[in-house]
């Protein structure tokens, strides 16, 4: 339901609520002046045909701000699927608590084997799919990290959440969070409010992420939230860092802190790298690693194990980050032809703003359009595009999401976000980023160190060079201690600013000129500042490189995978349902298993023998020798999402069941560790496989799936 | 030189400066009394005879001290060999200081785009060799661990270093350090110490692992040692905790650390690993990961890039954990006749206390002699050789080395480094301990979390189990506050030693008892204690495995394989010596180079066929269009390592050549993603390629190696 209905929808009900206060008052004022036996019944009945109106109205209402109706039934589903797939997972030990047995802590969590495998298929796949197709440097820098470089980045000042704490108890808690859940909770459930504090409420959660600490704390206090489960008062809102603080060395004396993103290791080696490339744009540089972030959890002790979109909120995790650098003036991309025809849904500023869905976009469109800032920005959505759903992610729940003007930093020309649809909403799996030069300009400032790149003209070019001349004399004598910062704003002007403030000045003598570091206009005059243009021969163009940064969230990925990739369906004689994973032969944790069809010492001699030609061609897989059923074993194989069941049911063949479609085909021994090897690699399909080998029924051995 | 040389040498050199003090005197009564003139010539002559005697003595002493005439030639070929592939491992890139643009931090390295790949080489085969080989379950811990854990496995109180502070500037050294770098240099460089003095410094060095912060206190006073460089003073040693410390959630209450190993990850999980394996023993879990120390370096400011040794004494590095749990009363392991007749350097802890040397032993002797404690033990030792000789190690300079008994923890059953020789010594790259039962009891006790297995019996058994009953009240009588140390140790002991104390109690009424944890004899009477045997039914024995860990310093074993593969051979003119490193294919960071031989369209289209044939063959290689000579460009690819270079000199076939052998064979350009696949998979070998395809003369083209 919109907006516009529930609006009417509170204001009816409000109106309905002022006709039953009168009413009711009627029908007291009747009862007090004993009238008439049938009028006060005929006034009672319209009272109650008023709350009957106003009760089918709050019915209405409430199904507007939950959702309503069938919607309100998805939410049950996914709430259902969501507990099907996580107790699958944590059964099957892909996640496990990390320190379980010490209680566990927040936001830490454990690829168990299951789990581990799938990531190690994950993050070689994306080694294949961007580092050896782009030929990019992969670099392997250090998490633990000296304050300086941090400092420059500006994590130190401004990775920050503001937190309030429980007066009484001391528990932290996010400030923004607080007023999100006071605000969903009032719309959602208080049906008395009216239309404008609604409206009011709204607004609220559309500013939250602009607040600042002052007006965060004044809402708070507005509203009278209190610490959730104590009740207690809550401090004002303070900045609280979100980086693991360290020291390195033993004298204390070097603040560190663990890396919040594997990013900085790279900007800091761009010199060496760049040399490394032969000295040419553009190029790549890529690192895997783990990242740390001290997120705050919204629960009463940090202590206890969180529930488990803990998954998607952790305090460490696997980034796998690229930095494209590449000519500000070129942002084409060699192999931009490879991707442009690809369509996929985005989701652009526009149709954001105005309300809009995602819709299919052919991503050359995007580029050429302008939608999409650039070539090589657009190649990257590609290419993440063919990443993810190569892994398996659905691609109708796949959408690239343009960040809005408010969530991009003032630096940035671009930046997609990969957004994966799962039981929590659409996830930022993936942010795609063009960052210009902003970070190599950061190092360069606070390093020293010139973090740039040339080009070499074929033949010295005579170029016309605005020169810009703060006169420091004279603004020192009128500006005082401001003076640098206006000397900075005036040296920073481009061409178009400058040229404007020379005619001003030529023309009017003074002007008006905003300095954003003092946040005010001040009066520039004729004499403080020169500007001309000159013209120089140059043999060369140096500049600092642009960024676009493809920056994947691996634990995140993986997540919104399982998801993807969980179903379930009846048993055999249909008594209960069972979990299957229908990951690719790509990521699945293990390629195949291995039965004996009964434990018999000849069969199990072909299994070992199987198992060890499996190992020489690489293939990750199981046997097991349990006596339990075949469908039994089958069962707990599909839950693990293996896509091969190798059934040993003579010494010559075997046969081979596919997971999903459960067709079985007869392979001869000799024969089954290439075949494997072919379809789980890629270089045959299940289909392919399924038309050159004889088919099995089930019904021709004694097997059956019970 | 052996220590009996030396010592005879100091007390010479003594007697001779003895004689010298005795005969100056002499020359210096007879200059007195006027003596004769050749008298006094005789005298000073004779004086002189003995100084010539006595330079010479210092000249054979400074020899024996310091390894002497060829051995220190070799000190010095050593470290110009250190200094070549260290200046070739950093101009490549292979390394770059951490954060360089901002003056670096010791012990903190990046992995360069060479260097990563052959790391990320690394990791894949020691997964293929172990984890898959081996069915392993692999797990993903985190870094941050909260310190409950770290305290149980004895990190937070016994995972330090004994540190000095200097008094005035405030840096630290270790203490251990300082002292024994004071001995080295007086043994070395100080001809006049006696023959005693001598001894009691080699003493000191030999004891200094096991000196208590009060000995090494006391030692730094007793020798004067002070600060290097300042020369200030130094406080008394204290310890310091070699792990990052930092703070989990924003309430600054949960403290934690950043592991110092990936094992204890693995420990926690025991009772979910064990439940996915069945309920079975044996079975191996592993785990790959980064790991922290904080070390302390012997270097004035820590702020600085530290020498070149760094690379092997660092505070972040990866680790590759094995946890192979396993039934203490069974430790054989069902593939280890596939090891037991490898043949390898072994250096037992006899052979070092009786001052041998390692000696190439059989592995299935070491074990059925009992020189290693166990087949499992055995096993790992025989694959751990079998990995590094794989990746490119030279097995005459990798040693298995046992470890003495004062290096051994107390409940550790064996230990064996495996030990790589570079120009810095012998390293020790891989330790390979039976932990017996300790990690899974420490936990266990501090979670109150069973950490145990059991093994159901097919009847049950009636078994005769031994009952220690300490009584209490008279220990509480006899031994006050000592009672618990004693209660402890006499349930602590095994079947043999109770039923011995049993029949002494019985004959003699009492018997003097160790007590290991008050390090003293205690009188046990026998009213103090009750032994007996006692029959029962089991149906199951519970126990807590042993647990043998192979643990992988990967760094170390990278930086020894670089010293191992690296070699020079003059160039084709004869002027100058080109680098190579002899990567194998498999840890190659590259796999092969593409190069057009002359800058042309017609060669550049064929190279980039062959880029995109190579790259979905998954082989990581590089094009080099630059328009340098063949030669140049063969010495660039030579120092990175490329096994293989592929000259594009026709349209239809190329020239490879192999690196080592500069062997050259010409390939149709459509068999050559297969062949470069199975020659750098390992299918084929180049002996094997080179006696199928046609060769190729340097002279049959115009390219020449300059």
């Amino acid at each position: 339901m919109d907006a516009v209905s529930e609006e009417s929808l509170r204001r009816a009900l409000a109106e309905k609520q002022s006709a039953i206060d009168a009413q009711g008052n009627a029908v007291r004022a009747l009862k007090a002046s004993k009238a008439d036996k049938s009028e006060l019944q005929g006034a009672i009945d319209a009272l109650n045909a008023l709350k009957l109106g106003k009760s089918s109205l709050e019915k209405k209402l409430q199904a507007a701000v939950t959702g309503g109706g069938p919607a309100a039934e998805g939410a049950l589903t996914r709430e259902a699927f969501r507990q099907a797939v996580g107790n699958t997972l944590e059964r099957r030990l892909f996640y496990i608590p990390s320190f379980k047995i010490y209680g566990g802590v927040a936001g830490l969590y454990d690829y168990g084997p299951p789990g581990c495998a799938v990531k190690s298929n994950v993050l070689s796949f994306w080694r294949q799919h961007f580092v050896l197709e782009e030929n990019m440097l992969e670099v392997d820098c250090p998490c633990v990290t000296p304050e300086e470089v941090l400092k420059a980045s500006g994590h130190v000042d401004k990775f920050t959440d503001l937190m309030v704490k429980d007066e009484k108890t001391g528990d932290c808690h996010r400030a923004d969070h607080l007023l999100k859940d006071f605000c969903n909770e009032k719309l959602q459930k208080d049906l008395t409010i009216t239309a404008e504090k609604s409206q009011e409420l709204k607004h609220v959660l559309a500013m939250l992420d602009d607040f600042s600490s002052e007006e965060l704390g004044a809402k708070i206090k507005e509203y009278g939230i209190t610490a959730p489960d104590t009740k207690n008062p809550l401090s004002d809102p303070y900045p609280f860092n979100l980086m693991f603080q360290t020291s390195i060395g033993p004298s204390g004396l070097i603040p560190g802190y663990m890396r919040p993103e594997t990013a900085q290791g790279i900007f800091v080696n761009f010199k060496d790298l760049y040399y490394y490339n032969g000295n040419k744009l553009p190029f790549a540089a890529a690192q895997i690693g783990q990242a740390f972030r001290n997120e705050v959890k919204l629960l009463p002790s940090d202590a206890k194990i969180s529930p488990r979109q803990g998954l998607l909120r952790v305090r460490e995790f696997t980034l796998a980050e690229i930095e494209h650098f590449v000519d500000p003036e070129d942002k084409s991309h060699p192999k931009y032809l490879e991707v442009e025809n690809l369509e996929f849904l985005m989701f652009p500023r526009e149709e954001q703003m105005s309300g809009q869905s995602a819709k299919t976009i052919r991503l050359g469109d995007a580029v050429s359009k302008g939608i999409v800032n650039n070539e090589t920005l657009g190649y990257f959505i590609g290419r993440v595009y063919l990443f993810l759903t190569r892994l398996g992610i659905d691609k109708e729940r796949l959408r690239f999401r343009q960040h809005l003007a408010n969530e991009m930093a003032h630096y940035a020309a671009d930046c997609w976000d990969a957004e994966i649809e799962c039981s929590y909403g659409w996830i930022e799996c993936v942010g795609i980023a063009d960052r210009s030069a902003y970070d190599l300009r950061a190092h360069t400032e606070k390093s020293k160190v010139a973090l740039v790149a040339s080009e070499k003209f074929a033949e010295p070019k005579e170029v016309e060079k605005l020169v810009i001349t703060p006169v420091k004399k004279e603004l020192g004598l009128a500006f005082k201690k401001r003076q640098k910062n206006i000397v900075e704003a005036l040296e920073a002007m481009n061409e178009k600013e400058a040229m404007e403030m020379k005619s001003s000045l030529e023309s009017k003598g003074e002007v008006e000129f905003f300095v954003c570091t003092l946040d005010k206009y001040e009066t520039i005059k004729k004499n403080m500042v020169s500007i001309s243009k000159e013209k120089r021969k140059e043999h060369q163009r140096v500049f600092t490189p642009s960024v676009i940064e493809p920056s994947f969230g691996i634990g995140r990925i993986i997540y919104c995978l399982f998801e993807h990739c969980f179903y379930t369906r009846p048993s055999k004689a249909g008594d209960e349902q069972l979990n299957v994973f229908r990951f690719p032969p790509l990521v699945a944790p293990i390629k195949c298993t291995v039965f004996p069809l009964v434990q018999n010492q000849k069969y199990e001699v072909v299994a070992t023998a199987i198992s060890r030609s499996l190992t020489a061609a690489g293939i990750s897989h199981k046997i097991d020798v349990t006596g339990t059923s075949i469908g039994k074993r089958y069962a707990r194989t599909d839950e693990l999402g293996v896509p091969f069941a190798i059934t040993v049911d003579s010494t010559t063949s075997v046969t081979v069941r596919e997971r999903d479609s459960k067709d079985q085909i007869r392979v001869n021994v000799e024969e089954l560790a290439a075949v494997m090897r072919s379809v789980t690699e890629g270089q045959t399909t299940w289909t392919d496989v399924w038309s050159r080998f004889p088919h099995h029924s089930a019904g021709s051995t004694n097997e059956s799936e019970d």
